[in-house]
């Protein structure tokens, strides 16, 4: 086995975000070295890394020369120059994720098609080349709203998703690619991360469940395990699993799902990395996503997925009207309540709905924890000093 | 409140080994700014410490002045210049633990009188200022033999102390000031971690057990909850709790005593800092020992001490025989097996005994984690290639 403890050994890792930071106290933990690229002075990557350099990740040169330092490359984020990801595995780089399963994912057009090219249940879906091609089939009546329209390219953490209603909404889409989507009503928002290492031992997360706001149409909470039947979560971790094999990554797959109201599971997306919908691991699990990921992209045994208590996402961003320097406005407060624990991703300034950290709320009692995860959401708050 | 999340607020640590790395987790997670000093260029806090520099912890003015860098000072080695610390509490810097914790804990003989003044049940002591003096005490009857013999400064994980049996035995023992104590035959060697903030909220953790091997006399296993009697355990966080009050510590405070043969507790000696037998909390505990630290020096609530898991904790230290580059072999046959975690600390050459990492085993059933402890010790090597 290759030697990756207080070694030489070199993991390089495409963006310097929130998901890198958290990376990073696992290879802290293994003391295995780590290359971090992103393109901010200001990355939260900055320290724990052994190696941090700015840069532009959708730039081949960039991109080709910072793989080339390194022994096992991998990414926190999607959006890098996959044709520099295709030329490092040339020169015999170890790229986890692969470019080629990346190919089938940047693009959601493609990642759609790949699902019904492997019978994997998807939402039915037509694709354009641009926002005019798009605009022309509402109007033909070859897609009838609503429908969901998701911009094939740049989406993320549901930037460039619209579920459009009436025609005035289609001024509100962006130019380009994009795919219009048949509206299936859901019960539930389901994920489950899946670990597969180069060896091919795969293994599953519990189901987790995005709980919404009842009348914004947004995430509130992420809870682990799901709350329902049993017999639809085994269905979901296996559908989970067959998307798996289907891609043959390495490293995490984050499988998006809906449980539809007959009880059906259908894929929405997925993410081939570390996932906001696997925060919770953190404190709950035997081994957190973070880890599992490192273990699974150096090809070492998996970690135990199963969770010793509940566990409740509750992500922290920029409250409406502020914009400046970050305060965490009664972050004591929730100090003082049982098994919280809080994470500042380490972004100075805030702004809007942008994403500055999470809150992790554990309980042996689940239901306990979603009080208190109520709590949490109605005491603190990210303002501006 | 202060701001200490994402601000400008400084947190300064004297020493850079493997208890600030660990307690650097938890500054990163909260996003606490942190300066860090250790005389090692190869500390493992070089990286993930916002600021770090080398420089001699014993030395007045490298202490002056790197504290006067910082809002709040913290150490996780005793071995400081305290009067360094005196000058920067009169300047209005804070330092958790204060000189004045310190002062009653660096010097053992001082350490045991203060037990012995606020009443704290402790093993029976004589000190003496040097060598000679103890030797002549020996020669006239003062100290009968067995007698345990503790060099009163410079003792750290377990280095300067010896059970001397045999008048042989004293040419092994070091120049300087020392105690002897009574050999007290105990049952179990037993520590509580108590964590105190300036606001004088106090939390201990459920007693751990030290487990020593049959026939060497060394720690095997650290095992939380200790496997005694409720009424023992009890007795053992109160007696915890008294010598918190006592010393009006700031910060982590562990406690190690011995249980007796007729179920008494007795003090052994204290650590102001997070501590080697806490380890377990990091997997195990609903709040980490570091984590508390900080939350306790920062004058945050102090988080929940219970554990979610049963833990036991395995020291990883260099094999017999072996120096030089290390190489931990089998550690990923350690990693298959449920519930373990290794941490490596990061130092690049082992030596025999040296503490190169540890590992740490959970599980719901706190025999089957011993099962697995024993594998774990069974399996595992700090070697050199």
């Amino acid at each position: 086995m290759v030697n990756y403890f207080s070694s030489d050994f070199k993991l390089g890792i495409l963006g310097g975000g929130q998901l890198g930071k958290m990376l990073l106290y696992e290879t802290r933990k293994y003391d295995v070295q780590t290359y971090v690229i992103d393109p901010s002075e200001e990355a939260p990557c900055k320290i724990a890394a052994n190696y941090f350099q700015t840069g532009d990740l959708m730039d081949y040169q960039t991109v080709l020369e910072f793989g080339r330092k390194v022994d096992v490359l991998t990414f926190e984020i999607e959006a890098v120059n996959i044709s520099a990801l295709k030329q490092l595995e040339s020169e015999g780089i170890k790229v986890f994720p692969s470019s080629k399963t990346l190919d089938k994912i940047h693009n959601k057009a493609i990642q759609k098609q790949f699902y019904t090219d492997q019978n994997i249940p998807t939402a039915p879906f037509k694709s354009f080349a641009s926002k005019t091609e798009f605009m022309n089939a509402v109007n033909s009546g070859e897609v009838n709203l609503p429908t969901v329209w998701k911009s094939a390219t740049g989406g993320y953490d549901g930037r460039g998703v619209m579920v459009l209603k009436t025609k005035a909404d289609i001024n509100e889409i962006l130019e380009g690619e994009c795919i219009a989507e048949e509206l299936v009503p859901f019960k539930n928002e389901l994920a489950v991360i899946v670990a597969r290492n180069p060896s091919g031992e795969v293994a599953t997360y519990p189901v987790v469940e995005m709980e919404f706001h009842p009348t914004a149409n947004q995430v509130e909470y992420v809870v682990c395990p799901a709350r329902i039947e049993s017999t639809v979560a085994d269905k979901a971790r296996k559908v989970a699993e067959e998307v798996s094999k289907a891609y043959k990554h390495v490293g995490l797959l984050a499988v998006e799902m809906f449980q539809t109201k007959d009880d059906e599971i259908i894929v929405n997306e997925v993410a081939p990395r570390p996932h906001n919908s696997g925060h919770y691991s953190i404190e709950a699990s035997y081994t957190n996503q973070f880890e599992q990921h490192l273990r699974a992209i150096l090809d070492l045994p998996l970690g135990d997925t199963s969770s010793k208590v509940g566990g409740i996402m509750v992500n922290l961003s920029g409250a409406e009207n502020h914009s400046g320097p970050v305060k965490y406005s009664n972050i004591e407060k929730i100090m003082k309540m049982k098994g919280v624990t809080p994470h500042i991703y380490g972004k100075k300034i805030t702004r809007p709905f942008r994403k500055m950290g999470h809150v992790t709320i554990v309980n042996e009692d689940l239901a306990e924890a979603r009080k208190i995860a109520q709590e949490v959401k109605n005491t603190i708050q990210v303002i501006s000093e």
